[in-house]
């Protein structure tokens, strides 16, 4: 075994890091580490501006003709691309609406309208679960239609695509153990046997490079709140790859997909591009404090943020394993960073409670049920020193046993 | 013809207008009449408070924890419950979530599940058109279901409803006359051809007293960015009776409709409540803003607010009709209050140019193509004295031709 960074390891880390100047521009917690952008992403001064500029001003002030003179009403596909540009998709394709969960639902019924005669879905039994859910839910509208699962029907989810498979939907980056799948070779496969394919990139937009116009991609969906950093229940985007569009249809059929939303026709004509996969108004104001936050990714390399990640994950797992050896954490994500997003779990038998001792401590990460300890590292704003402090903790909280208190065992609503 | 009323009049229905003293907590633009609340409610002291607390507090320094500590995971059925105390709703039953398309689409899925067997869906051909775009959506995805319109296939509703019909989906106020319906009359002949109402109640939410329960509604629509004031797409509300309640299912099931969202099940299993009716996380900045608009409405009489509002539009029509006489002015809105809701409308053949020309001169209403002068009362902030000096200004505009300037023909992207 290697010998463990140093103090000056750590700090050369830092003085060397090319995004080190991102992190003033967040609103950091005062005195925390934290390591939960995959849940929530730290807010930033320049969303807080945009929130101001659109309560005070374009609301208060201009009101309803703030959908003109502020652009409310292009906000959607101004996003869309702005969004687009960081997972590898060109203008025109992708637009932020509603919910991913909502979005699941649209790409399906659109992916299944282009593969008329199919009658399956296949997922993943470990897929963020509301994507099953949604999936449930396009099939209860329609009979025949029946759901693979993958670590259910079979081990690995390329066994389970075959000629009746209309689509395949499936998350790139995995929620609970961070595991990465290759967008391209599955796309492949999946289209080798006449299926398409739904991404789901709630754990993977904003922490590492997607290319979906090169992959071949289908559709993708993902959350803004995240790695984007765009506020509590951000809207979520949508992408549909061109050569699609004009061919797919969604049910969720309102009056902001029509092709002329304000002519107020009485019958339905979608419009041909991605303005169809939208429905109703947007929440203005949190899509404004998104928009501040894309304003951050103005010239960042997704590379550079790629190449940060995974160096921070790796001396997370250094450090911890080093430091915790015989304490009860065993990793549950891969151990090779390129199979890996921008996430550390480790499973540990009293997940629940070592993490309310961590989050006591100024540590935070969460808890995913039933024994997981999740550590999300967002490359923008968390150093390589916020790392090694966090490791730090992690032991001292195992090795003193704080975390058995009992305080820690009443389990809140949300977890 | 009686007198016009008087400046002294006017004054007087201001100094004894018992909601006067409402207006102060709202963030009037200045130097400007406001009649566009039907399309974007105003901005209020109340609402930037519970959106700096939202963002600056809670979302900054809290982060993930706001979930639990700020309430944000009950928001949806807290504000559900204090919506639904201004339209007649006992708790329980009306949550908060996604917009008024989506929760139509709910809705009426909900709503034939209870009617299995009938295969029509009534609505109104002058309905805001999104509610038919919605309804044509649920239908692409149940075969043998179709739409019979009032203004189309009948010229009343309550023609169309026969043994047939699973759903009536209306509008309580018309949102181009104002023309208000009776929910109890509509929603007991429904229930007596065996039908179901969903009433979208987007412009009448409020606006005016709406008694659901009392009236036997089955369910019910709506948004918050009007009358409540709950900022630009503030999220829409959802309304199902509670003897329907354990009976519906919807099928956009996303997590926050599951009973136990957080214990990551693969199956969806619906929670038996209101809570089935959410889909995904919802905009909490957006959602917080709603909060702090909603505070305004403690211990305001709905009935109180529907006087003001009847005699606000009695006013302007008197004036208005008064003063504009052979300047090419239809009354469209019915002229009976009791048959009206909060807005008044006029046609004029130039309607598109006569507002921007109002708006130039700092009287906000709207347009609603082709012909429409659209203007909103909203009694919680406007002053009888808004009204009158609207009507003058109104009359100015008209009698000068100044709306004939070519730079009003030039039409904004939205109207």
């Amino acid at each position: 075994m290697t010998a463990l960074p140093t103090a000056d390891d750590i700090a050369h880390l830092d003085a060397t890091d090319p995004l080190a100047d991102l992190r003033r521009r967040f609103m950091l917690p005062d005195g925390e580490i934290y390591l939960d952008g995959n849940s929530l992403g730290v807010a930033s001064h320049d969303a807080m501006a945009a929130l101001d500029m659109a309560a005070r001003k374009e609301w208060a002030q201009d009101l309803i003709r703030s959908w003109n003179s502020a652009g409310w009403f292009d906000l959607p596909v101004e996003l869309g691309d702005r969004i687009g540009a960081l997972i590898g998709a060109g203008p025109g394709q992708t637009v932020v609406s509603d919910t991913t969960s909502i979005n699941v639902y649209k790409a399906l019924h659109a992916a299944i309208g282009l593969r008329e005669g199919r009658n399956v879905i296949v997922a993943e039994a470990g897929s963020f679960p509301t994507d099953l859910y949604m999936a449930e839910g396009v099939i209860s509208t329609l009979p025949g239609m029946s759901l693979r699962l993958e670590g259910r029907e079979a081990d690995r989810i390329e066994d389970l695509i075959d000629d009746h498979v209309a689509v395949v939907l499936v998350n790139q980056v995995n929620y609970r153990t961070g595991a990465l799948r290759d967008v391209t070779e599955l796309t492949r496969i999946a289209h080798g046997a006449g299926a398409v394919v739904v991404w789901d990139l709630c754990h993977s937009a904003g922490a590492l490079p997607v290319e979906l116009d090169a992959s071949g991609a289908d559709f993708a969906v993902g959350c803004t709140y995240k790695y984007l950093n765009g506020g509590p229940g951000a809207p979520a985007f949508i992408y549909v790859a061109r050569r699609h569009l004009g061919q797919v249809d969604q049910p969720l059929s309102g009056w902001w997909g029509h092709a002329r939303p304000f002519a107020f026709e009485t019958g339905y004509d979608g419009d041909p591009g991605i303005r169809r996969f939208q429905c109703g108004t947007q929440p203005i104001l949190s899509m404004r404090a998104l928009k501040g936050a894309l304003d951050i990714w103005d010239g960042v390399d997704m590379h550079a943020v790629r190449a940060k990640s995974m160096a921070l994950t790796d001396l997370f797992i250094r450090l911890v394993e080093g430091k915790c050896s015989g304490l009860g954490l065993t990793l549950t994500s891969p151990r090779d960073p390129q199979e890996r997003g921008s996430q550390v779990a480790f499973a540990h038998d009293d997940a629940y409670q070592v993490m309310q001792a961590l989050i006591e401590r100024g540590v935070i990460g969460d808890f995913r049920a039933p024994d997981v300890l999740r550590f999300g590292f967002t490359p923008l704003y968390l150093s390589f020193a916020d790392v090694a402090r966090a490791a730090d903790v992690l032991m001292e909280v195992l090795e003193s046993g704080s975390w058995r208190d009992e305080r820690f065992a009443v389990r809140a609503a949300v977890t």
